[in-house]
Parts: structure tokens; sequence; C-alpha cells
């Protein structure tokens, strides 16, 4: 039987460079489970009944917490609010990082609506679109400008995120562009495969790619 | 030097069922970057120039195109136009698949804006939630039904497919409840694990998951 063990120490921890992105695409998965589990009204959870809840592995679960500063313990396992809490707080810092979006399509602009990315983290200050019939408006509080400013708003302005939802036959030049004026991490949600400097972070999210996934699953079982 | 040779038998695919997810998800990159190379006015595209395009190995591009039944030829590599609609009716048949949404919040409405969905043949015809004030209403066209309503509309509506988007307590009591009335895939936004039947697809797409990613790539560069 495993028991977790949680060590209150989840930042500055040299591992963290190091931690797998299937390991940080699960972290979410253990922290949904043991929110469940406290509803129910458990105050300590073990790596036992958290594999109980997520159908993962006990072990899986052990090694990729152990990234987190999380190891075994052989008694009660851990109080289940703190262990809430710091999964939280690795997963999505208290800081706020701002973003801006580029090109408000369709998806773009449904990313705008979405709240929930600001109680992520994630807090959109601004879109950029070239079409003249949207620039100058708000939408959800969130003003569209021109993309022929996007050097002058975006240099120094101290927003390390852009979220990137244009037609992909520009998806190369604004990915070069936001990069040139300071932004770290892009967000890609276009299916085409940008490419960045090695210090720049990309994170792809294209939905109409796992659309395409679950068509084909669907089609074959 | 690897050319491209496509031969027109997309479907009826007896290699269909074994494509890897990794190759499903590059497919679509593929695809943009052949449609970008087409828009720079090239007429035949061979694997030598679709990797200089992506930055993916050719032999891998060979290999993932080879489960779309497009094989290797020495000559002048392949029509760019066949090429697009041969990947594009495999990635997102002309089928338009009718899917139900659960859980109109945030992310859930934004879902319901994106008329982009519909292009790449997800068609969401309802959405259900438990909130009087919306309920009876309509977003972008499209009803908000009361959640208690579920058996009685998704039973015998020839509807297959679930959009996930209700809070992680309520996760799997609803992905149950859509399965027992006849949804085969469903396309999971929460950041929860839901456990189906064998027979039943499930895409899980959690936005939340993919910005954690980024924020820890982030403040590790």
């Amino acid at each position: 039987m495993y028991v977790i063990l949680l060590n209150m120490v989840p930042s500055n921890n040299k591992n963290i460079d190091k931690i797998p992105e299937p390991t940080l695409r699960r972290l979410p998965w253990y922290l949904s489970g043991i929110k469940l589990m406290k509803v129910r009204g458990e105050n300590y959870v073990s790596s036992t009944a958290l594999s109980r809840e997520t159908g993962i592995d006990a072990s899986k679960i052990v090694k990729d917490l152990s990234y987190v500063n999380i190891s075994g313990r052989t008694r009660v396992g851990y109080d289940i609010d703190e262990m809430i809490s710091v999964l939280e707080e690795f997963l999505w810092p208290k800081k706020v990082h701002k973003a801006y979006l580029f090109g408000v399509g369709n998806l773009g602009a449904a990313l705008l609506q979405d709240s929930g990315l600001k109680q992520f983290g994630l807090e959109i200050v601004g879109a950029f679109d070239v079409n003249k019939n949207i620039i100058g408006k708000s939408i959800n509080g969130i003003p569209v400008y021109d993309i022929a400013s996007l050097s002058n708003k975006v240099k120094n302005s101290g927003v390390e995120i852009g979220v990137l939802t244009v037609p992909i036959e520009v998806a190369q030049s604004v990915t070069d562009n936001m990069v040139e004026n300071g932004i770290k991490g892009v967000w890609n949600f276009t299916p085409f495969r940008i490419r960045v400097p090695e210090n720049i972070v990309v994170q792809n999210t294209s939905l109409y790619a796992h659309l395409a996934v679950m068509f084909n699953r669907l089609n074959n079982i």
C-alpha cells in the first residue's frame, strides 16, 4: 500500500524543470479526484485511495507526485486540504499571467468569452485582429486592437503570453512578431506547427485536431 | 529523398483503427504545411519539402502518412490539391457529427459561440444545464435545456457525441447518464478523469491542464 506524504516545498524545486509533460497533465486529474474525496467527507488521502478514484496505477501516482515533493508515508496519508492547496498552487500559481490574444475569429472570440481562464491564472488584457469591424470594440471587456499596433502595444508591456488563434497563413509571421516584441510563451490553438527560438515556450492545443482524433475513433468502434 | 504518393482510398482502410494518437495529432500539421505550400504556388509536394515546412523528420512524415494510404514515389511527388482534399476528408469527414453540450458555464458557453466547430464537422444541436436563468434560452442559436430532460432529449436522438463542460463534482454522473442514453463519444473538457465502458470513445481536452503546463515551463526558462 502506498500512502502519500506531502512536503510543503512545492516551489523553488530543482526537479521542477524536469517534470515530464504527461505527469503535468495527470496532476489536474489527481487534484480533481482529491477534491471529490473531500466532498465525500474524507480528511486524509492515500495513493491507494487516489488510485481507486482516478483509475491510475498507485505506483504511477506516487512517482508523479514525487515531482511536487510528495513522497510516501506509511501511516494515515496526508491532510486533504493541504494537498489540494499545494497542488493548486503548483499547477496554477496565484500570480496571474497577462496575455494578448492574436486573431479574433470564431475560436479567438470564444476564448475571450471564457472568464474561466482568469480563474486559472490567465488574464487576457487585449486582442489583435485585422478586421476593421471589430477593431476598437471590446469583447467581454477586452479591447480589440489593430494588428498593426502589435509592436507598440506588446513591447515593454510586461505581457509574456500570446494566445494564437489566427488563420494558419499568418500563424508563423504573427508568432515571429510577438516573440520579437517580448512574448515568452505562445499558447498555439492553430493546427500549424509554429517555429520559435529555443528559449520560447510553446503549448499546442488544437481543438480541431482533438476532434479529428475523436471522429477517427468513433468511426472504428 | 522521400517523395509522397497518395493512394485515393482514405476510408474503409483496415489500418485506420491502428493509427496512433500522436500520428493523428500530427496530420493536421502536415495539412497546414501543405496548404501553405499551395498558397506559395507549389503544385506538388514531397515529404522532404513537407519536412522543411513543418520541422518534422521526413521519415516520420512518410510513416505517419502511410496510415492514410500515402506511400513513397520517386518522381515528382503528389498533386497538392488531391493531397489536401484526402487529408481533410480523412481528418474531418464531410459527415457532420451532431453533439449535445453538457454544462453551460464559462467554457461551455464559449464553446457554443465557436462556430468553427461546425466547419470541422461538429454541430452542437443543444445544451443542458441546471441554471434556471439560462434554461429555455439560446446561445448562438443553440437551445439550452434543463438537465432533467437529458434522457428524454438524448435517447433515440441519433446524437452520438457529448461535449462535457460540467463542474468536476458531476462529471462522472453526467457521463454515466449520457452514455446510458446512447452517447458514443465524450469530448471531455473537464480536468476530471471520467470512466466509461470499453466501447465508448473519450477525448480529453483540458484547457486548464495545458495552461498549467505552459506556466510550469515559463517559470523555468
